[in-house]
C-alpha cells in the first residue's frame, strides 16, 4: 500500500466516522424537520410575502447541507452507499431539488417537498414501519401480476369498444386504465361512468360488472393472503415457543424417571456382584 | 393531625362515599339518558313551540347536578380526580354546556349535547368497549405516524402545485389536507377532483393515483396489525391452556411410571436386604 | 280424558304428521319457487298485459295455500309453534300479502314479493347461512350499541347546529340520522354535503371529519371482533383434536414402559420368592 | 389392431407429444405477449393509421397458429380435451376471434382481445393464482345463493314499487338489479338514487338501507368465511408439522427410557438364571 491509498483510506474513514456519528444524524433529522416545517410555511400566501426570500434562503441552505451529506456519504461508503435502498431513495428525493427552477414550473416547486420524506427514511422507526410495507410486497406479487394483466386486456378491450364513443374516458388506453382504476375504487362507477356508456351501448353492464366482481374478488384475496402470512408468521412464533417449552417438559420428566431407572440398574449390578461373591464364597468354602 | 385537618378528611371521605353509592351512579345515569331525550326533543320544532321552556329548564337543572356531582367528585378525589381519563372526558362534556350562549350561537347549542355521551362513560359495558377501541390505538401509533408524514409531504405538494389554479380544493395546507383525506375515503376522487385537475395538470394522476395506493395500502397494514395483535392474544390464552393441560398429563403419565419405580426400587432394596440378612445367616452358620 | 280432547288431540297429531311429511314441505318450496318466478314474471309489462289476470289469479291461489298450510301447522303446534322464530317470519311475510289492496299502493304491490323471502327458511342450507349470521350478533351487541350512541348524539348535534340551514338534509333527527348513515358509507359525504355545509359552517369539517373515523374505526373494530371470534372457535375444535392426538400418544407411550416396568415387578418378585424358597431351603437343610 | 388404428394412435402420439414440447409451449406464450403488444397498439390511432394492415394481418397469422394449436390439442386428446377447463377457456377465448366482423361492431372487434387473457392459462404460476381464486368459490357457494335470493327478492319489489315512478332506475327486473348491484357497491346510493326517490316516496329509506345492512353484513361474513378457511389450512398444515415433532420426541424419549427397562429386565433374568444355577449347584452338592 502506497502512501497516497493510506491517506484516502483515512479520509474515507473518517468521513463514515463522520457521517455515522449521533449528532450528525441527529442534526440531519432536525434540518428534515425544521426543512419540513418551513416547507409547510412557504405554502402560506401571507407568510412568502413577507418572508419568501427567507424561506427561499433557508430552502437553499438545507439543500445545501443535504448534498454535502450525500456527497460526504457516497465519498464514505463508494458502492456500498447503494447497496442500501434508503441511500438511494434520499439521492433521489434530494437531486430534486437540485433541478433547474428558471420556467418557474409549480410542479417543480412542489416536487422539492417531497425531501421531507427523508423523515421516513431518517427515524428508524419509520423505516421499519415502511420496511413492513414493502416486505409484503414479495408474497403479493403473483396477484399483482395477474390484476396487471387484467388490467391490461380490460383496458384494451374498452379503448376499442368504447373509445370512440367516450374520448374522454376511453380515448386511449391510458385514459383506459385510469378509468378502469377509478372503477376499481367504486368511485362515480354506475352513476358517473356506466350509466352514461349503457346509453349508447346497453350491455355495456356486462363488461363493467365482470370486471368489478373480478378485481374485487382479486383484492380481497390479495388481502387475505397478506393477512393469513401475517398472522402465520406470528403463529408460528408462538408454536416455536410452546414446542420448545414441551419438549423441555417431556425431557425433564423423562428423563427423572430414566435416571431412576438407571439407579435401579445400579443397585441391580450391585446386587449381582454381592450374589457373585457370596456365590464364589458359598463356593469357596 | 390537627381536628379542622381531621374534619375535612371526614368531608372529603363522606363525599367519596356519597358518590360511589351505587344509588347515586344509577340517578346519574338515569338522568344522563332523560336528558339525552329532551335533547333529542328539542330538536323537534313542534316540541320547542309548546315546551321549549320546559325543555330549557330541564336542561339548566340536568347542567347544574352535573356540575354539583363533578365538583363533589373533584373535592373527594382532588388530584386524583385527574387520573382517570373518564373523569376528565366527563370534566370536558360537561364544561361545553357552561360555555356562554349569548351570540346564540347554533354550534353552541348543538356542542350541549356532546354531554350525552356521557352514556359511554357511565355504562360500564360501555367503558370497556371503548376502553377496547382504545387500547388498540397504541399499537398502531407507528403507522399512524407513517400516515401523517405522507399526508403533510403530499398535502404541502398539493397545496405548492395545484393550489394556485384550484382555490377550493388545495388553496391553504388545510384544504388540501382535507381534500386529500376525502380523496383517501375515495370519495369523488376522480370525477369530483382528480378529472378536473388533470384538465390544468394532465399528469396530475401522477401524484393522486399513487397517494391513493400508498394510504390504502398503509391503511391494509394497519388493520391487518390490529387484527394479527387481537387474535395473538385471543390464541396465546389458548395455547397457554392446552399447553397447562399437556404438562398435566404428561407429569401425571410419567410420575405413574416413576411411582412404579421406585417401588421397584424399594423391592430391590428388600430384596437386597433379605439377600444380606440370608448371606449374614449363611456366614454366621 | 273426555271423547272430545281425545278426537282433537287425534286431529292435531294427524295434522302434525301431514306437514312434517317430505312431500309436503317440497311441494311447499316448489311452489315458493314457482311464486318467486310468477312474481317475477309480473314486473314485466308484456307478461302483465297478456296474462296479468292469470298471474294474479295464480298468486291468490299460491296465497290460500300458504295460509292454509300456517293455519294447519299453527292449528298442529299451537303455542310451540311461536317458539321457532322461522314460522314467526313466514307467518309475518304471508300475512303482508293478505293486507287490503283497494288503495292501488304500489308500496303494499311490492311488498307482497317479501313472500319469496321464504327460500330462505324453508331451503335447510339457506337456513344454515342465515342462522350462522345471526348467530354473529349477539357478539356484536356492545359495539352496536355504542355505533347508535354515537349515532344518537352526533344526530342530535347535527340536527341543531346545522337544521336551519340545511333542512333537506339535518331538518329533523330522522333526516339528520339518515345523513349521517351516508356520511359513514361515504356516500358522497364531501362533495355532496360537508363541502356545502362547510360554505356556511367553516368548521363543520371538525364535525364530519372525528365522525366518520369513529364510525370507521368502530365498524373495524366490529368486524374484527367478528373475524377472531368465528377464527378462535375454528383454532378451538382445531387444537382440541391436536391434543386429543396428543394425549393419546403420550400414554399409549408411557403405558408401554409402564407394561415393562410392571413386568419387571412380577419378574423381581418372582426372583424374591425363588430366593426365599431357596433360603428356606437353605434354612430348613 | 388393425393397421390404420395403428397409425392413427402414432399420429395422435406424435401431436400429443409436438404440443407438449417445451419449445412449442413457450413458443405459443411467446405468441400470446406478441399479440397482447399488438393489440394494445392498435387502440392507437396514429399507430393504426400507419401499420394498421400489418396489425390486422398480424392477427390474422396469430389466430391462424391459436386456431391450429387448439386444433391440434383437440386432435391430440380428444375427448380428455375437454376435461381441463383451462382447454375450454382456451377454446372459447380464441372462438371469439372467429366471429363474423362484417357489422364491423366495434364490440366485436374489442372482444377479440379477450384472447389476451391466455397469458392467465398459459403461464403457470398465474394459473395457480387463478386456481387458489377459484377454489375458493365453492366454500362461498351457500352465501352466494342466499344473496342472489335476496337480490331477486329486492329487485322484483323494487320494480314493482318504484319502476313506475322511475323507469331509469327500476323500469324492469333487470334494471332493478343493476340498480342494487350499485347500491350494494355504495356508489351514489343516497344522493343519487334513493334520496330523489324519497322525494316520491318518503319511506323509501326503509327499503334501501336495510337492503344497505344486509348485503353489506353478507359480503362482510362471505369474507370472514373465506379468510378463516384460508387461515384454517394453514394454520392445520403448521399444527401437524408440531404435532410431527412432538410424537418424534415423545417416542425417542420414552423408548430411551423403555430400553433402560428392558436391559434391566436381561440384567434381572440373567441374575435369576445366576440364582437358579446357583442353587442348583446347592442343591446338588
Amino acid at each position: 500500500m502506497n502512501e497516497s491509498a493510506q491517506t484516502q483510506l483515512t479520509l474515507q474513514d473518517r468521513a463514515r466516522d463522520f457521517v455515522e456519528r449521533p449528532v450528525v444524524t441527529n442534526s440531519i433529522l432536525g434540518i428534515i424537520i425544521f426543512n419540513a416545517v418551513t416547507l409547510g410555511l412557504s405554502t402560506s400566501d401571507t407568510v412568502t410575502q413577507h418572508v419568501g426570500g427567507l424561506l427561499s434562503a433557508v430552502d437553499k441552505l438545507v439543500l445545501t447541507v443535504f448534498v454535502a451529506e450525500l456527497a460526504l456519504k457516497l465519498f464514505a461508503y463508494r458502492i456500498k452507499f447503494f447497496s442500501s435502498a434508503w441511500n438511494i431513495f434520499d439521492l433521489l428525493v434530494v437531486s430534486v431539488g437540485l433541478l433547474p427552477d428558471r420556467q418557474g414550473l409549480s410542479a417543480l416547486r412542489g416536487l422539492r417537498v417531497i425531501r421531507a420524506l427523508r423523515l421516513l427514511s431518517v427515524i428508524p422507526q419509520m423505516r421499519k414501519v415502511v420496511q413492513a410495507l414493502l416486505d409484503a410486497l414479495p408474497g403479493m406479487g403473483a396477484v399483482i401480476v395477474m390484476i396487471s394483466i387484467v388490467f391490461y386486456v380490460f383496458g384494451v378491450m374498452a379503448t376499442l369498444m368504447y373509445g370512440a364513443a367516450f374520448d374522454e374516458w376511453f380515448g386511449t388506453l391510458g385514459r383506459s386504465l385510469y378509468s378502469l382504476f377509478q372503477i376499481m375504487t367504486l368511485e362515480s362507477w354506475s352513476m358517473g361512468i356506466v350509466r352514461p356508456v349503457m346509453e349508447v351501448y346497453p350491455m355495456a353492464w356486462s363488461f363493467f360488472v365482470p370486471f368489478i366482481v373480478i378485481t374485487a374478488f382479486s383484492v380481497l384475496n390479495l388481502f387475505i393472503g397478506l393477512l393469513v402470512n401475517t398472522m402465520q408468521s406470528a403463529v408460528e412464533a408462538e408454536a416455536e415457543a410452546e414446542f420448545e417449552q414441551l419438549r423441555d417438559l417431556v425431557r425433564k420428566e423423562t428423563d427423572l424417571v430414566d435416571a431412576h431407572v438407571l439407579e435401579l440398574h445400579a443397585e441391580l449390578k450391585a446386587l449381582r456382584q454381592e450374589l457373585s461373591a457370596f456365590k464364589g464364597g458359598e463356593n469357596g468354602r
